[in-house]
Order: C-alpha cells, then sequence, then structure tokens
C-alpha cells in the first residue's frame, strides 16, 4: 500500500490536450488493456477524463502483464498526437496519446467480477445494484451522475435567480403529510414518527418568512410495489412563492426552471450526450396550457379512447397528449390544469369559478409527470375546514396552520423528482438507473434476502 | 379571502431606496403599528427587508385602526425622505419613508401571542419552538437563516471552484455506520432499516467515481439527552478527496472552506451581522496545526491542568487551546491532530510512524469542534482487519468495501455540522436556533407530551 501519492506535478486527462509534445504525470483507474505482440496500451480514467496511454519499451510493457483492470495507477509520459488513421472521434482526448516512460501501480484491483471496458454496461438490473459501487465506475454510468449533477445545479441557479431563498427542512415528521399508508415509521427515542413524503408544509409555512423559497429535499414513499417509475427515497426539487397574481404565474416559474435545465445540461454535459446518444429536444417554444377535460376531449379526438368521464389520466393519456403538444405546439411538454378538487391533496386551491375542480397543475412531459403544483389555499379557516374533510386533525398539523392563522398571502408552488428528470433526459429504462444507491421494497443497498435468486453472484 | 395580488409593478423594499419622489406599490407583513393623535405609522416587513409607512389621512389612519400585526397588507405611497431627525440608523431604509395614499388587506391574522415588534424576541427556547412558524418572521430569527444559506453556499461554491463534484446521497441505510447504539430505526416494508448517522461511507466509494466529491446530507444521531450542541436531524457537510500527498491536504481544503465562509459572510450577510451586533474576526492567518499531545502540553503549561494523559480533549480543553491560537497565532481556529487510534471511526489512516495515533484531525473553532475529518485507510485488507477489529462484520458493509477491492488510491475528507457553523458565528446560545424546526428527545414540531408544564400556553 502506497500511503500517498506526489501530485503536486499532476496533470488531469482532459488537459493533456494543451500539452502536445510534453512531459506529464497522470493518476487514474485502468479501464482497459490490450497487448499487441511487443507493445501495450491501456485506456486511463480520472475525473476528467479518459486517455490512451501506449507502453512501447519492453520492460513497461512486461510490468503492463502485471496490471487489471481498475488498479490505481501513476504514469509518466510524452503526449503525442495521434496517426490521423487511429484518431478515435468518440474521445475527447482521441487525437492525441500518452506514450509511457514509468509505470507504478499505486492501489490493487482484485478480479473484475464482470467486464468493464466496455461502451455499455450490458448487465442486468439486480447484477448493477449488487455491484453498484463497481459498476458507477463506468463512463456511462456515471455520466448519469454528471447530468444529474447540472440538473439540480440549474434548478438551484435559476430559483436564485428569481430571488429565492435556499432552505433546508427537516426529514423526520410528527405525521404522514400527503396521506395516510405510503409513510415509513421511525422508533423515535420513545415515541413514534415518520419519513416526510414531501417538504411541502414545510416549504409552505417558509413562504410566510422568504415569501419565495427552494429546497432540495430527501423525500419518502413506502410504494408497496416495484415499478420502474418508483423510488422509496427520492431527491424533491421543491419551490413555493407568495404574492401570486395567480396559478398562471407558478407554472411560469415552472416551466422556466424546465427550460433551464434543458440549455444546460446541453451546454454543460455534451460528452455524457454523447455516450448516450442523445440530442435533446427544443424546449424554447412555450409550453401549452389546458384543462384536464379538455386533453381528455382531445384525446378522444385523435385515438377515439374515451376516457372523458375519467377522474384523471392515465399513462397512454399521458403519452398522447404529450404527443399533441410536440405535434401542435412544437415542444413535448404540456400544462394539465384542473384536475378533480377530489384527486388532490387537501391544500390545493380549489377554482373558485368551478370548486369541483382546482387551480393545481401536472407539467407533463415526453410521455410522463415531470412537475406537479398549484395555487394552494392560503385562508386559515378554509384550509382547517379542507384538512377535516380529507379526514386529517388539524391539531397534528399545528405548526403548518399557525403559518395561515398569522397572515399568509396568495401561494403555490412545484415539485419534481430530480431523478425522473434524469432518468427523461437520458432515456433510461428504470429510474433506479437515475439514483446513486437507490431504495426499494426488494433492497438497502444489499437484496434483503440472500436466497432469492440472483441472475449472478 | 383575496384569491391573488395585482403584483405586475411591485416594488420590493428595499428597492424604494432608489425611488425617492415616486410612488410605489408594496405589498408585506404589518411588523408593528404606532398611533400618533391624528396620525399613525406601521413597520412593513417583505422579503428584501423593512421599511416605515406613514398615514397622514383621516380615513387611512382609520383603516390602519382595525389593522393588527402580521396582516398581510398592499400599500400604495410616495416615496420621501426622512427629516435628518427621524433617521433610523438601524435600517437600510431608514433614511426614507412611503407616505401611504392607499392601503388594503390581503390576508387577515389572529392576535398575537407575544409582542414581534421588539428588536429581539425575548422568549424561552420552549416558547419559540412552540410558535416557531409565527416566530420565524421575526427579522433576527430569519436573519439567523439568511446566514446559514450563505454558509451553505459558500461551502458549495468553493468545493466546485476545486472540480469536486457534488453527490446526494440515501438516508436510509442498513446499518449503523458510525457505531451502535445512537442510531434511529426504521419500520422499512417488512425489514429493519436505519437513518445514516453520516454520509461517510458513502462519499468515500463515490471517490472512486469522481475523485472529489461534496454533499449536503442530512444526518441523525439518536443523542439520549438534550444538550446546547445536539441535534437528533442536522445538516452535514461533507467533503472526499483522492489521490492526497498527504493528511495535510485534507486540512488545507478544510481551511480554505472556512475562511471563504467567513469572507461570504462578511460580504453578503453585513444586515444580519449588525442585526446580531457581530464584528466577524479576521480568519486570514493560517490555522496552526498541533498534535493532540502537544495541545495538552500547552494546556497544561498555561493553566497547570494535567489533562496530558486523557485520550481526548475535554469542552474546557477545546476552549482553551483556541485561545491559545488566537493569542499565539491571531486566529481563533487550531487543527489537533493525532487524536488515539482506538478514539477515532474504524476507517481513519492510523499513522504509519506511531499507529497508536491517526491521521485524522478536529478543527476547533472560537471553542469547539467545527470539522472533524482525516486520511481514511484505503488498503482494502486493512480496513476489513480494522472493521472486525472495531466489532462490525464485513459483509454488513459490502457496498462499501467493494469500493477498496477495486482500487481506491489514498483519500480523505472532512465534515462539519450547517447548524453548529451558523450558531458559532453568530453567538447563539443554543444549536436549535440555528435549525428551522429543530428535531430532538422532546419534540418533532410539537413537544410530545402535552402534559408537561410550558413556559407559555
Amino acid at each position: 500500500m502506497k500511503l500517498s501519492v506526489k501530485n503536486n506535478d499532476r496533470v488531469l486527462i482532459l488537459d493533456t490536450l494543451k500539452k502536445t509534445g510534453e512531459e506529464v504525470k497522470l493518476f487514474g483507474w485502468v479501464l482497459t488493456l490490450r497487448r499487441h505482440g511487443k507493445i501495450a496500451f491501456l485506456d486511463l480514467r480520472d475525473r476528467s477524463g479518459v486517455i490512451q496511454v501506449g507502453f512501447f519499451d519492453q520492460e513497461l510493457v512486461e510490468k503492463v502483464a502485471k496490471l487489471k483492470p481498475q488498479d490505481v495507477i501513476e504514469i509518466k509520459g510524452l503526449v503525442k498526437k495521434r496517426d490521423e488513421r487511429y484518431i478515435n472521434a468518440n474521445l475527447p482526448t482521441g487525437s492525441i496519446e500518452v506514450e509511457a516512460k514509468f509505470l507504478e501501480r499505486v492501489s490493487e484491483a482484485s478480479e473484475m467480477p464482470f467486464d468493464m471496458g466496455g461502451k455499455d454496461l450490458n448487465l442486468e438490473l439486480p447484477t448493477l445494484l449488487d455491484n453498484r459501487s463497481l459498476a458507477l465506475r463506468h463512463p456511462k454510468v456515471l455520466g448519469i451522475f454528471k447530468v444529474q449533477e447540472t440538473i439540480i445545479r440549474s434548478f438551484r441557479k435559476t430559483l436564485e435567480e428569481e430571488d429565492f431563498t435556499e432552505i433546508f427542512v427537516p426529514t423526520i415528521v410528527p405525521t404522514a403529510t400527503e396521506g395516510g399508508a405510503e409513510v415509513f415509521q421511525i422508533q423515535y427515542y420513545n415515541h413514534k414518527a415518520y419519513l416526510g413524503q414531501s417538504p411541502q408544509m414545510y416549504k409552505q409555512i417558509m413562504v410566510s418568512i422568504f415569501e419565495r423559497v427552494y429546497t432540495v429535499a430527501h423525500a419518502y414513499r413506502a410504494e408497496p410495489s416495484v415499478t420502474t417509475r418508483h423510488l422509496s427515497e427520492y431527491i424533491s426539487l421543491d419551490a413555493e412563492m407568495g404574492f401570486i397574481s395567480s396559478y398562471q404565474e407558478v407554472m411560469d416559474k415552472a416551466e422556466l426552471v424546465i427550460k433551464n435545465i434543458y440549455r444546460d445540461v446541453l451546454y454543460q454535459n455534451k460528452t455524457e450526450l454523447e455516450l448516450f446518444g442523445i440530442s435533446l429536444p427544443q424546449v424554447d417554444k412555450p409550453f401549452p396550457r389546458i384543462k384536464m377535460r379538455d386533453a381528455q376531449e382531445i384525446i378522444f379526438k385523435r385515438t377515439q379512447r374515451d376516457h372523458r368521464e375519467e377522474p384523471d389520466l392515465d399513462p397512454s393519456d399521458e403519452k398522447e397528449i404529450c404527443n399533441w403538444a410536440q405535434e401542435e405546439h412544437g415542444v413535448p411538454f404540456v400544462f394539465i390544469t384542473h384536475y378533480p378538487t377530489k384527486k388532490r391533496p387537501f391544500y390545493t386551491m380549489p377554482d373558485p369559478e368551478d370548486p369541483e375542480y382546482t387551480l393545481g397543475f401536472d407539467l407533463l412531459g415526453i410521455s410522463e409527470e415531470w412537475v406537479t403544483g398549484g395555487q394552494r389555499i392560503h385562508d386559515y379557516e378554509m384550509l382547517v375546514e379542507n384538512t377535516k374533510k380529507w379526514g386529517n386533525k388539524p391539531e397534528t398539523f399545528e405548526i403548518y396552520l399557525q403559518s395561515f392563522r398569522y397572515g399568509m398571502p396568495p401561494e403555490g408552488g412545484f415539485a419534481m423528482g430530480a431523478e425522473r428528470i434524469t432518468k427523461d433526459i437520458l432515456g433510461l429504462q428504470n429510474v433506479r438507473e437515475a439514483s446513486l444507491f437507490p431504495r426499494d421494497m426488494e433492497r438497502v443497498d444489499e437484496r434483503f434476502s440472500k436466497n432469492e435468486t440472483k441472475d449472478q453472484k
């Protein structure tokens, strides 16, 4: 074991592009090894990217023969332009390579349980998750989280520019906020407490303090089924704002956030988008905004599927109305407003012109719900009444109701799951791929039952 | 109830400073009301600040008489320079006031349970927390969280500039990471899981993916006592980095983070620092770095308190060595290294020159621990051995150990609690004041037992 590395004159792989003809010192992980008779090559990965290193000296080639994938190594060598014929257009450093003069192993890896060298990591999801810490090193897998970082930074940046204050709200809560069953219970000293299903109530309270707030929160759903679009713990991107002129203004902000996310991913994640072969759609046109009943009418006309009496859109409806938005409005996004009051949470503001429907909205993107939001009830008496009507006890929401008792302006907000947006932007099959260490019914890191069949040891 | 406000030409209170002689439309909360015979004044609060509004028209003064503190109102009026004699130097807008021409109530508040108008909110902590949603509206209380926002943004910004990737790690974990007792248990479907005591293991794993990572995490400690410096749920600011030349490099990064936090709070929170009457100390000099045994020697020489055989510093030692740092090195910070190996977590790297002591460190600030960190064991065999030696089963740490089995560079990192730093910078008495909705043994929003004596109903 080497206790440390001499990193004072280290060069990052991406920076070698500016060092042609110079000697550089690199550190990183061996991604792949290739032997061609008396010469050898390896691909080296560090935090900035991947580069090819060539070994032409006999002594070094023998050292390379003893290396394994994922070994941590130090390389010194000369940066050279590649011959035209060998340029690798898929790699940002594909026009150069390093001719090694020195090689040392810093830390040794065990034998790989699967090949990490391919463009794709073709593993079944259980294998991917059983070997999560290793699999995340694959350039395409880690790329997912570079994109996710951009999404979350973009969310923050947009709202900072709009004068929102960032808040940090607790995850341990005294009661189920969004309805009873799908909540995890905590043994809290000698009491019971729960994991918050969303930061909803706290962000609403904070409107009376800072007017405009956002939070990157952890949210928890004890969803008793395994689907491709639900996680038991997820990152909730939440915003809430007071002194609104109408629920339309809340949609304006949500639309701005989504447009900026697209712009930022497009400019900051070129490498990752290329790895996934994604060209992001243009989303600069206004997102259409229609009532749920009108959406059902459109779907009926387009497909003859008559869901016009249904209280909600089903997944096929959501996909169809997104297709309509793309065809008619040139964007794969559409706001659906005026869902039935009884299908929305107790705090949603009913439309005064037709209280059977609310001033809540969902933003559907590509084919599913991306954002949910709306105007909230800010009147204390009305909120207390609705709390009861939805079967909750107002006294368990004291800290929440307190905010409304002491003067709350008209307000609204929205929320979105960071993993779902990451999944949809990159076209992933399963939302679990967009969570570093996904939690579901079957596993918390390890699968619960070791006796279940595994497709890979 | 007004469903909405016409906010199209709204002016924020702080922006009235640029509008002398102009008509403005303001929205906000009534902070205080003052009647002087036929005229009236109120202080109005919005997200940007506080301003005095004067009412000289008889009809308006009668309307003001019906207002209550915390009512949400709309004001239209003329921005005027105040007479020299009435300038309020404590208020950023103290040189102007608004002469009201129009007043309308947007949302009505109930009677206050206590006076919110004073410079300080002189409440006992239980009262402050029972009325948390209201108390947070006090300019000095909400100021705490403007400072906290700066601290956390500064942490992120420094590490982004140092090429760290932001990660988001789960809070539901399969096992207690930092030792057994002080952990909350979750009923997780039909299994048991726990709330993570820190993001430690996940951030270490992520070094093998991104080399340098940071996270703003939730961490949980089932601390079975109520002290002024512990919370059951807190915000942990965590960083971890690979390819280090030594543990000194980890301290360099921690020192940079703290210095930038001081700089950013100083420049961005002038208003809040003034409210608290704080002048931040200069922290631009290098922080001294000494071994624990040497610190004990210094303390012995300064105080004749002989703690030279103790395995740790006690609170009085921490305070004394901070005093020494201020006196001898001109900064209230000091790194203490080389704590005894058996007093540090199993993953801490022992000093190869004296394995009884580690390459871990604490940064003591003002009078207590601000940051804890160190170099970690990156060698797989050594880490497995230590896991066992500390009484843990390696098989419960599979996803963690996996990272080290497949090649990990020399690495280290550090962590700090956002609430504690906020408390110490503002000189607060209790860390609960620096948590929006603090969780402790006695309460999750509401106190658990309603039968206990309350100092305020």
